[in-house]
């Protein structure tokens, strides 16, 4: 089966892989907004996590080709590219519908039950609110969602374990990983989820397609091209050739400048901290079920019928796409001292307010001044004359992690300004420095 | 205000548009998908009526201003330009949910209470099932949509009526169109619709944008270039000049080819024959209610509840994408005598079937060697060495209106093959050729 | 080696065809531009030959892997594969400066001393004038061009006397063609030149993206998925599945659309006019050398650097990009009577005067009602229920040969208007209508 | 007129205007390509001055309507935006063949006959070696070209010596700028050459589309929609709305990315650094002529004439494309190191070798903590509730200059190395870490 994608042109989707894409846990997807609000702002933006999830499937299918290439014929390297894929495929398909701020009403996670081979030590312990990943997992390791896995199981040797282990990212088991001595369990988890991973590489060109912007974009042929695999202590970990540095920081840069201009865009952001004083102000309007079977019936018109209606003043807003003014925004420190004055002037005067922050950094990987990830990647010289390959640090290729160490906030504030005394107006323009 | 557009880029809004586009009438196209279930075969496809009529009014703007551009600073002609750029706007304000099969299910004329003017004389003297275009006019002119055209009217003068003449193509009153002397009502309906109206000219770029595919894209740039005013007897119609007639040519063949490639594509297709048999079968399950301020709940979301509430088999299959198997199509005319037998087959038999039947035509402008409207369009010739112009018709400038006279027509056969006995089975492989 | 391109993205050549693309006679197509001079009319259009048939090889690979899935680690197919592609690389090496004009300057086909065994019988008793395609046979098959191929040659057997062959559609040895009992030339020879070669859909693509045109545009990806193996008595054709056959009519009028609007753009047409007259009047100016080792010398700048020097009106007007007034053009039937009395009344005023006519044709593959092909194409119907697969004429499946059996011509009378008598001018005003 | 352009659409060109495009002196660009060696690695990088310039043009007369959107009908306002589309389009009119190069082999300043007029103070007391600007400014005030204005003379009142002036960056008559007490000079000049200026938003675009890489990709429709006037003391000078900072930043880093993936790229640099030595070892070969009415011979075809005549090895090993192999290259300071030590070897041995050092820069407007600007661009924040603007400097809105206020060098030594003896191969592999 051909899919026709307008990112990555014609998609090939094996027939042990169909009845994956037709099981209604994965067709769910079909509506659930890539962007929730963010469609508000940009009207193209109505792109899906389904096609989002095939595109990841497709940048892994290539990526695995290219750093697997002398292997490629060998059983065991064909049900771990086939299991790959499918970590890749199903990354998101736990996610709740309409935006992140629905997990605050998720059950417990002990509530889903998900066998406890899955659970990190932290979690056996103590229990948490669950989160779209929980739902991941319980998805994939214990669900009627199983019945779809039997071709790629019988075709391929697939465990669907194993698929659950590359998205939580460890696993107790490395046989299942390891060829001729070698353990790749490191790189295809780097490329399921890391600061260069296969979801990111679809969703910045993606998005940027779909809201018709250019921020996203990036060279994704000659970072495919240039993705090495770096074997150390028989465990291969993720790099990239020493040309491709810029094309990674090029990466790093679009992302965050995505982050600036099109997901922390005022109205999407005040639209999802209306739905957050929604859900905090009548919390028995809506939960997230625990039983994984109920679950898929969760998808964002099923929450846009429930808000629809409702009562709520904050669920009626959304419904009709009407934010309170945002009266003032700071991108700096001088401005943020601004915004907390008019901040505390609105509290003491008792005026509802909603202040909406958003913070961007380029990347969570490198934290002040440490390398903050299991398996950092690498940077490989190829040597002039001979074969050679050194490897190194990739904070020894570019000091863009330094450079953009701090993080970068946006705060708004909005309120409904017509309905304050004139008075009031008066003094929020004065401190504003309109008047 | 800017709309960022992927087919079209930064889209200027004017604050006195924005009450219209922010009404809840017009935000009801944001859950009217463009394709209907074109989305299941495209995935890209999830595009709305919302944004194409917003990239309608936008070319709109720009074909206006290239004829008009002697004219541009006239009160009249900015008047004319509103009221023209609103009438391509709304062109879609009134379309039913998920696809034109909807419209089965929608009340006789006279329970929409449409005013008199805007009927044709056939429509006041004979009751008829209503269409979207009813529910576009009744919207424009007889609802609560009017407090949202008050900054329109106050600050160009637009009358909502005229911009309802425009989209239903006669008017009774020209005087509003004319300006000294000349009547440039039939040049605007032209655009508003007709072989090349700016709404196809949108929606041939944008399908293909998100399906992903590249048979409707044609020279917009060079069309709107070449854009000429044609005025005999004070009358303006609408003209292109005779270097455009090949780009004219390529944009009635992108689209030919979109209907065949796209818009029936056999899934699409047979899941709209299965909501005409739902509404068929369970009549009383879904119906457009005749109130205009009722209809603004439905939308796609709405249907597909109704769907998913339902325990009728088709609104079932729907739900889960589920057709049945396609066992045989025919593109031409052996083929359908096959077609034909298969089906007389199934009939006999008692099996329940689907018959699938799609029609494209290049046109419906040229119809068995005869010009079918009101207004042909012109093709000019600026001679050399001096500034005369000559209009003849486009027929005389291209005969792809006669070789593609005939509609191209596909035919499938559905049904659900894994049901029937052996000898069922056997006896339309064997029909079909297959064994 | 990656190359970057535009059109396809990252093309891998691989280490044996280095030295081939690094070799002079491949290098000189870097000096030879695509469209010549269709480069004053579209100044984007400096794209030349040599990125141009790299691009065609990048195809050729792509449709070799999808037809030959199943085959693709064997020896033999390897050296098809390979030979194949150097085919597609090599079509144009041979090509002249400028512009197909050029060929009238070459000179006898028996002074190039082409090995009898490439010549066609009619060749072989008849001499006449060369053409690009008999230098580029006589740079693979007989001269110094020979070096580059010792890597391919020794790494995957490929001999140049059949890369000759799948140029010339005819060979005498089918055994190094033949595999497994089954002969691959011709469909291979098909993909190098017919109806649907990797040339055209190489050079469609390439010409819109560099003019900034639409017309070219087709659905390649599609194309490529939908190529089909046909084997009858052994012998495997070019076959496309039946779902394809719009995307291939959408091909064939993508180029139709391409010659009306942008090979036959008047000032480049008449560039290649004044190119001829200078070249039959001042015919000792410019020869094309017999000698392959002299030709490598001759490019666009050769050519251009002559044409600088001459005192030639013709070759000023060139490099002036001067060309005289186009007085009148005709389209259709009655235009060119009229066409046809102007260039009557030139003549019998010796008024020198150039008509340039232009004659686009879908397809020579089908003329008069009769397929003219060695090879014909075959559309592939796959049965629903069995693994059958029929194989029928292209002509069953598409009329569009039949409806564009006639030829478009496109005529043009240009002349120095200006040096005219008053009588003369007002005359030929007269005569096309203008006054 | 139009023209095609690939990047940005139609370009309508207006009738006063095309004698200037249709002049020798401008049509000389269309023989020196944009980006010089470039295309030896990027083969679609064809692309030419000639069409760069059009597109600047372009941006330029969209730029200035977005600013002037008030004044747009007023004939001072008319003058200058011609004004000022001219010094957009012949910015880069006196460019030199194939690249900066060139600039060595140019006469001294004094030969040029420039009038006083357009010579700085320090050029009047200082001759100097004459550079491409100097060509520039003599074709557009003192040469034949000057036929060509008479259009633009009469229809809008341009004159030639204040197109120089906004060139050049200064003008002793402020009058021409000024309309109703504000001098536009200062914003004009900006759009014409600074950190943000029309130049570089085209060839951003452009170079990204012919190379085929996203490096290069902007917002240009928001960049531009964001344009503000910022007056201060009667003096215009160029502003940013808040809102396309990042925007802005983006643009920057487009740049900085664009040098050091494309412009930087170690082929064209290394093919550079031989035409250098090529000019230094053999003076006298080939020199830039003083005569501005001589220059209008010299572009990429007359140059390459003359390498290819010439016997230099340099000369010939540019023809022939064939560098020196790359031995060794840096991209930080401890590689940097290594790189000096097998250059210091290389000199001990006396082995010829070529060290190539390209040095990027995010912005020379920011040097050192200090902004090194005359005319320094504002960020301009619009008050909610007012209509209230407040301006200020660009750094306090981002510090993306402070962040990249270091320069990233690229170094690379290239040397024959095949024809080194065994044991300098060994020393310099061991140096390099390759053994």
């Amino acid at each position: 089966m051909e899919i026709r994608d307008p990112v990555h042109g014609s998609i090939h989707i094996l027939k042990s892989e169909v009845p994956i894409i037709r099981h209604e846990f994965f067709q769910r997807l079909r509506n659930i907004k890539q962007l929730g609000f963010s469609e508000y702002v940009f009207p193209g933006a109505t792109h899906t996590r389904f096609i989002h999830s095939i595109g990841v499937m497709n940048i892994a299918s290539s990526a695995f080709d290219r750093l697997f290439k002398n292997l490629s014929n060998d059983k065991d390297i064909l049900r771990l590219k086939e299991t790959f894929k499918l970590a890749c495929l199903l990354h998101d398909v736990g996610h709740a519908p309409l935006s992140h701020s629905t997990e605050t009403v998720m059950p417990m996670l002990d509530e889903l039950k998900i066998p406890d081979r899955y659970l990190s030590k932290k979690d056996k312990t103590k229990n948490r609110q669950a989160t779209h990943e929980d739902y991941t997992i319980k998805s994939i390791v214990d669900s009627s969602f199983a019945e779809a896995f039997e071709l790629v199981e019988k075709e391929f040797g697939v465990e669907r374990k194993y698929i659950a282990d590359l998205i939580v990212g460890s696993t107790d088991d490395i046989n299942y990983f390891t060829h001729k001595g070698i353990n790749y369990f490191p790189i295809l988890s780097q490329l399921v989820s890391s600061e260069l991973d296969c979801d990111r590489m679809d969703y910045l060109l993606r998005d940027s397609y779909f809201c018709g912007v250019s921020y996203g974009s990036f060279d994704l042929d000659w970072m495919l091209d240039n993705l090495e695999m770096c074997v150390t202590d028989n465990k291969a970990i993720l790099g990239i050739n020493e040309r491709a540095v810029v094309t990674f920081d090029d990466f790093l840069l679009s992302r965050y400048h995505m982050f600036i201009m099109v997901y922390f865009h005022y109205r999407a952001v005040c639209l999802e901290q209306l739905l957050y004083r929604y859900f905090e102000k009548t919390p028995n309007e809506y939960r997230i079920p625990a039983s994984i079977e109920e679950y898929v019936e969760h998808d964002d018109h099923f929450l846009m019928k429930v808000l629809k209606r409702s009562k709520s003043p904050y669920a009626e807003a959304i419904i009709k796409n009407q934010i309170p003014a945002k009266i003032f925004e700071s991108f700096n420190e001088s401005q943020e001292k601004t915004l907390t004055k008019i901040q505390d002037f609105l509290q003491s005067e008792n005026i509802e307010f909603i202040r909406c922050s958003s913070t961007g950094r380029l990347s969570k990987y490198y934290v002040e001044e440490e390398i903050r990830s299991k398996y950092p990647m690498k940077v490989v010289r190829k040597h002039f004359g001979t074969d050679k390959k050194s490897y190194f640090d990739i904070s020894e290729a570019t000091d863009l992690f330094t450079k953009f160490s701090k993080s970068h906030a946006v705060n708004r504030l909005h309120c409904h300004f017509d309905d304050l005394s004139d008075l009031q107006k008066v003094e929020i323009l004065k401190m504003s420095g309109a008047i």
